[in-house]
């Protein structure tokens, strides 16, 4: 009878999650709740909105001030169906999944030979003439790094590729996901259209997918390989996205703000749990330690939880727009997961070089060590930093980031909370110095 | 200019595959061709016809004797259409897959509340009238081990769990995957209908959904949690499979045959890599290799490429009913993987105690010691075995088997060829001592 209790008292048998018995706090209630709860949160539609109201009763509820959404406008593109498959010679079901903003295939599948190339640079150097008509297929060599530099390098295809298959006529294109997942999850993400260019389709396979695609050529032995593939995506027009905002007021307004947060949004694969629930969560729960300190800190702390991040970085430019008048004192976004902070890297006027040697003293028992690099600060502050304001970067592991990044593996099973806690405890340390901190951050900005 | 090149000449660029530097042989070839030109080869469809095709030409291209396909008929399922979505109270869209002999919901989809149970013990205990007309979902704790033994245990779920949930009136069921895939990849397998049970709607939730839900139903605290369910697979009727074979010849036909090799057939979601192409590759090459030598063995190798295993044994039984007369002086079946083999496991007669004791000694080198447990064989020979044939069982290394296993991520990218190899050198070195070895081994089936 003891089992059958415990069937019918469901609630009490599943813990809320399958690691009930590491530490947890609000950071991961936080990402539980838009993991679980909203699920994906992509920029623009009902989701995301759902969960900017929700954001402001909770933030509300746990004290903070000046809590607010601060609207703006975005064209919205979703995804449709997709799918695609070698129809010959050797028939074969990919895994595959449209990137943001592809164009359409007509509804029943555009059939097309693929030409392949096994870098971004080959296909650049093709003649317009070996492309036109068909599926331009493009590999590359993208590894782990812990930095997460292979992204940027790598990424280009995806950013650029599209654009440029368009322009040589190919009827769509199909890259190796821009990521390190083994699995049959591809990974997805934004692309851009040069001014003039119509958009074509454009999938990225998943990397099992694209090796079977290079052995089928290398198989096929220059019998040609054609692919039938579908993908019905659109724009739905101007929507309403928003940035949520909560404060934590400081006593001196003319030494400058500090800004911290994450993305709001995600993409639709998943339910964007490292990407960017985390990032949010960690920025919060470190926001709300220095307000239960009781001590109003010497700078505000603004948090922003940033709308359609992934989508075009809407939410980080509104957020420029509306408040570049104001003094910024430091920019920080964290925005690479939820696994450990390992290298902390400054930004940081002259001045205020003894605050950087106490947060690399402050921070070293958490593992975490003083780079010589210049932080970035995170998309959603790019504007803020690229006008002078300062930036810090807790720099998180990221080796195994990007067999995440962007797929449908994006889900809280993926979030150890042991080292979710560990970058709430760096974020707690950083923010908590920076807000109090005696030097002039804004020397830099006063030309 | 020299870039444009390679993408034109692209065989020559893309190798036939990503590890093109490993050692590679006939079984790579062979694993490599079954699931890059043929793929999923579900037992009883077209695929698995042309795969036997196929096979036949190779296996005589090859040299091996009295090759032959052997024909059965069989029942066959396939998969329709497969959606499930939590709709209420927080929605979500599974990654799930129907179970092989799945009955199928209305097209328009089964919309229901579900009574979840953490382990197939409670489930049991259950009284029907919790269950009825709900959908089932039950959970498990299954875990990696090196020899596979969690899937016996665990498996019982997705074996008689469908056929019990339907007994007790439940409008579907829906199962934690029985596997250990940390990926939103499910894990498909037969399930059987006890007589006289109509089948329900059955399928598995890839491990990080079953997570989900069950973070769901914690969060849900009590209200109800409804599932939209669509699955759509059918029966096609009666089809013919079959069993490939083919023979090195031997010279001592009193002293009994030598049975060995993989399962032809597929689950339909992956490409088969490792379950079972790489069987049949080993064996294969295994047995190859002792043709090569130019001497006849003692004993026939009969080489058997069986059909339709996974959904049924449909192949193993064919042979036994078809060849259980004639004397069988060994059966072994390689399908657990393409990892490495760890351990030899034999059931053979008292008599046959030193061929025991020199395979141990031969196989020490690779790092396969002799142990206590007795062989089993292998489905396709569990009733040879049963019915008093000796066995041997070159056990591999599961420990990530069930990561893979009857799932979209059964590819050959899975397929280390160093591993591989070390098969292949296993199987032909026990294969060449079993088939030459001076001792009685059917002393045991002679009552």
């Amino acid at each position: 009878m003891k089992q059958i209790i415990l069937a019918a008292a469901l609630a009490l048998t599943f813990p809320s999650s399958a690691l009930a018995d590491a530490p947890k706090g609000l950071a991961w209630d936080i990402v539980e709740w838009l993991t679980t709860e909203i699920g994906p949160r992509h920029g623009g539609t009902e989701a995301e909105a759902r969960a900017r109201v929700w954001a402001v009763a909770k933030l509300k509820a746990l004290g903070f001030a000046n809590v607010r959404i601060e609207e703006f406008d975005m064209p919205v593109w979703v995804r449709g169906e997709e799918r695609g498959s070698i129809i010959a010679p050797f028939p074969h079901r990919f895994a595959l999944t449209a990137l943001g903003n592809s164009g359409a295939t007509p509804a029943t599948g555009l059939k097309a030979e693929v030409i392949a190339f096994t870098t971004y640079d080959a296909f650049k150097d093709a003649p317009d003439a070996m492309v036109k008509g068909k599926i331009v297929y493009v590999s590359h060599a993208m590894h782990r790094t812990m930095d997460g530099s292979s992204y940027g390098i790598y990424g280009v295809l995806r950013r650029q590729g599209p654009s440029l298959a368009a322009k040589k006529g190919a009827a769509a294109i199909l890259i190796r996901s821009i990521g390190t997942s083994e699995h049959r999850t591809p990974h997805t993400g934004n692309t851009g259209w040069e001014a003039g260019v119509s958009p074509i389709p454009a999938a990225a396979l998943s990397n099992p997918d694209a090796k079977h695609l290079e052995t089928v050529m290398a198989r096929a032995k220059g019998k040609p390989v054609t692919i039938d593939l579908t993908l019905t995506p659109k724009f739905t027009g101007s929507q309403k996205s928003g940035n949520v905002i909560a404060e934590v007021p400081g006593t001196d307004a003319a030494a400058g703000l500090v800004v911290i947060g994450g993305h709001l949004d995600s993409w639709d694969l998943g339910t964007g749990a490292i990407d960017d629930a985390s990032g949010v969560a960690i920025t919060t729960e470190a926001a709300k330690r220095l307000l239960d300190t009781g001590k109003k800190p010497r700078r505000t702390v603004r948090l922003v939880w940033w709308g359609a991040e992934e989508v075009g970085i809407f939410g980080g430019n509104a957020y420029f727009e509306a408040h570049k008048a104001e003094p910024h004192a430091l920019a920080a976004e964290s925005d690479f997961g939820a696994d450990r902070v390992w290298r902390l890297d400054v930004r940081l006027p002259d001045a205020a070089r003894p605050l950087a040697e106490r947060l690399g003293k402050a921070l070293s028992p958490l593992g975490i060590t003083l780079s010589k690099e210049l932080a970035g600060g995170g998309a959603d502050v790019g504007q803020l930093v690229g006008s002078g304001v300062p930036a810090i970067d807790l720099q998180q592991d990221g080796t195994r980031y990007f067999d995440l990044h962007h797929t449908a593996e994006d889900t809280l099973d993926k979030i150890d909370p042991a080292l979710l806690a560990q970058n709430v405890e760096a974020w707690s340390i950083m923010v908590n110095m920076v807000a109090n901190a005696p030097e002039d951050l804004m020397a830099g900005q006063r030309k």
